[in-house]
């Protein structure tokens, strides 16, 4: 009798967000009549720019003609995207990354679900508290991560760096050496980041400690201060020890196009084996390309109207951003994140849990945001709203939230 | 010091088709004059259909305008597109297939990559020999094949399941139990298949041995007699024992477009826990799901003008294998395939060697083929070509051969 991967039966309860879907749809159906804003899931909600569905259209139209048409893509992405990418986000500041170490994909979630897969089984991984879901289930899955205990909402095997506003949200070097190091930056959900400096001490910690970082730039388009780096390759050393994932689904609205890429450069290496040539291997075997025409979409992020365009989307959900802070500071919330992230991450009150929260804030204002302990142990007694909403929306929550 | 998943060092070699690919290359650049046609991998050449090209700019539009703006689709694949599949590939045919056992995904070669990752490390895997090379290789990422020969080209721990002329190409039942088994009807690569009656037989033995059949229906929409079975769902007690992963790529030429689907039926358990509920759980954990514009560009494939226009591109693909098949019949060739399939499987003359012809096809004709070698041991003094040229290119190639 076939036996099924039992590792998926030790993930405690479902997928954060389809739990929080799940609720509101219960609330939605017992009170028809009360109209919901949706700050929960980082999901934006602008339309894609005219010069991204101008690409698209034209590349629909490739499509539907023999001389034009395009059927699979090559392994790695198509040319044209690779060297937009390699130009825009690596070269034009200083980081020397060549096209055949990016690999274009249908986004950073998949990525960074399946990176683990190329490292192996006993692998420790070490990830900050509170933390996107994806790093820990995809490693549970992969049965790295012990036994959990429900009580404190840890994995045995599994090293939690907590980010707390007793530390700043800046993670701490960890007793036990990780192999595998999830660093998510801007930050997800706390809307914090580290100094080019702090992130160039972990860097320097990894290559010593022999660990790679996997090193998610999803928010990458809302740093607004100087001393942040864009990219983690802009730190000296990084080559030898970080893979970056990037997104292009905040920077250009694409949660619903699903385009992505991973940086794996060549000089990393576990006893002289590229870890370049095993992700190659991966995306060859069980993967077939982004769409012909969503890659044709991404390349348009890079033209000049694109990033003039994209700016502009950037500026309304940071403009989003400021509402909710300075709106939540003036009655009298403690507040973090939203300068150089999308995200608000603020201290639940009175005592209340991050799921208490929740409800409250959902049956009393009708607002639906992200319970802090969804992400970890350390997030509980926070809260994320995130800036993706329509402006309207985000100031009348804002009000609504006043009233509370 | 961090270490790697070793399993992808076990792997001979690189991926078949972009071996291929760099023979094809290196060839056209010593011999620029030389025209080639490539009758080689599986990649249709046919333009999108109109159906498909305005659903999809119909689509891009809406994602273009904040009142029709798609961002995260849902896990499963959005309600319009699983009830269009649920309807047309499985009602019309009297399987009773609901929507929520239907996922939607980026196409079957992820989806048969990844499907293994919900069964047990321990799983024993049986295959047909030649095979569809993705349903070994991802397993041997996984650590699941034991070690490989590379005198006889096996893994110690894969069921091998001959398919030659000598038994028909009719796989028969392993010695030994095996907990999956792939099997892809109509075939990649031989262009055979089995009748409803042969594959119930399977279906019997899946339920008997406590089995999963894998079954890979991505070549459906090419059978032409009545005696084959368009869903494994057609044979009785198959959902109880099958999973079926169906692609839009060969029907609709989607090899570009990325999309696909997977059927785990709710009635598929092991020791009480469903497979449909683990599924999900990995859809919504690692993947996020296929474009909207793609998902709309599917639904488009079931619609009265789509079902009409690809039909007739179904024609034309089965023509072209029909002039394969007769030209290589008449110059002496033993063919098979061809007619529930766009692949024609051949016996290379003379004792010459599957990459000893490529080579001569090659070099000789300027007609890239796939060595059957290529798809495991059995397929030695074997050779792919495939129907999914033009029709020019398909008439150029055999007269080509002809020639030789």
């Amino acid at each position: 009798m076939f036996q099924i991967n039992e590792n998926y039966q030790k993930l405690p309860g479902s997928y954060l967000f389809s739990t929080i879907a799940k609720k509101v749809a219960a609330f939605t159906q017992e009170n028809p009549e009360k109209s919901i804003i949706r700050l929960g899931i980082g999901d934006v909600t602008q339309p894609l720019a005219p010069a991204i569905t101008d690409a698209m259209h034209k590349a629909v139209d490739e499509m539907g003609s023999a001389e034009t048409f395009h059927g699979y893509a090559p392994d790695l992405g198509y040319e044209f995207l690779r060297k937009a990418i390699a130009e825009n986000d690596y070269r034009a500041r200083g980081c020397d990354i060549a096209e055949d170490e990016i690999f274009v994909s249908d986004g950073a979630k998949s990525d960074s679900a399946n990176i683990q897969e190329i490292f192996a089984a006993e692998s420790r991984i070490a990830v900050c508290d509170p933390v996107y879901p994806v790093y820990v289930d995809s490693n549970v899955m992969a049965g790295r991560t012990g036994t959990y205990d429900a009580k404190t909402e840890r994995w045995s095997d599994v090293i939690y760096m907590p980010c707390t506003a007793e530390n700043g949200f800046v993670p701490e070097f960890p007793k036990e050496t990780p192999d595998l190091i999830y660093l998510c930056l801007p930050n997800n959900p706390t809307g914090t980041t580290l100094t080019r400096d702090q992130l160039q001490k972990w860097v320097d910690y990894a290559n010593q400690a022999g660990a790679v970082i996997l090193y998610d730039g999803a928010y990458e388009a809302y740093i607004s201060e100087a001393d942040v780096a864009h990219s983690i390759y802009e730190c000296k050393g990084a080559k030898t020890c970080a893979i970056e994932l990037k997104s292009f689904s905040k920077n250009a609205g694409f949660t619903g196009v699903r385009l992505g890429y991973t940086v794996v450069p060549k000089e990393l290496k576990c006893n002289g084996i590229s870890l370049n040539g095993m992700w190659a291997r991966r995306h060859g075997t069980k993967f077939n390309g982004a769409p012909y025409i969503v890659q044709r979409a991404g390349e348009a992020v890079y033209s000049a109207e694109g990033k003039a365009q994209l700016k502009e989307q950037v500026a309304y959900y940071m403009k989003n951003a400021a509402v909710i802070k300075q709106g939540l500071k003036e009655c009298g919330y403690t507040v973090f994140g939203g300068v150089n992230a999308p995200y608000i991450w603020l201290k639940t009150p009175g005592g209340m849990t991050s799921w208490e929260f929740f409800d409250h804030l959902l049956e009393k204002a009708g607002v639906v945001g992200t319970p802090g302990s969804g992400f970890g142990p350390s997030g509980e007694g926070y809260f994320r709203l995130t800036a993706f909403g329509s402006y309207e929306n985000t100031a009348a929550a804002v009000e609504r939230i006043k009233k509370l």
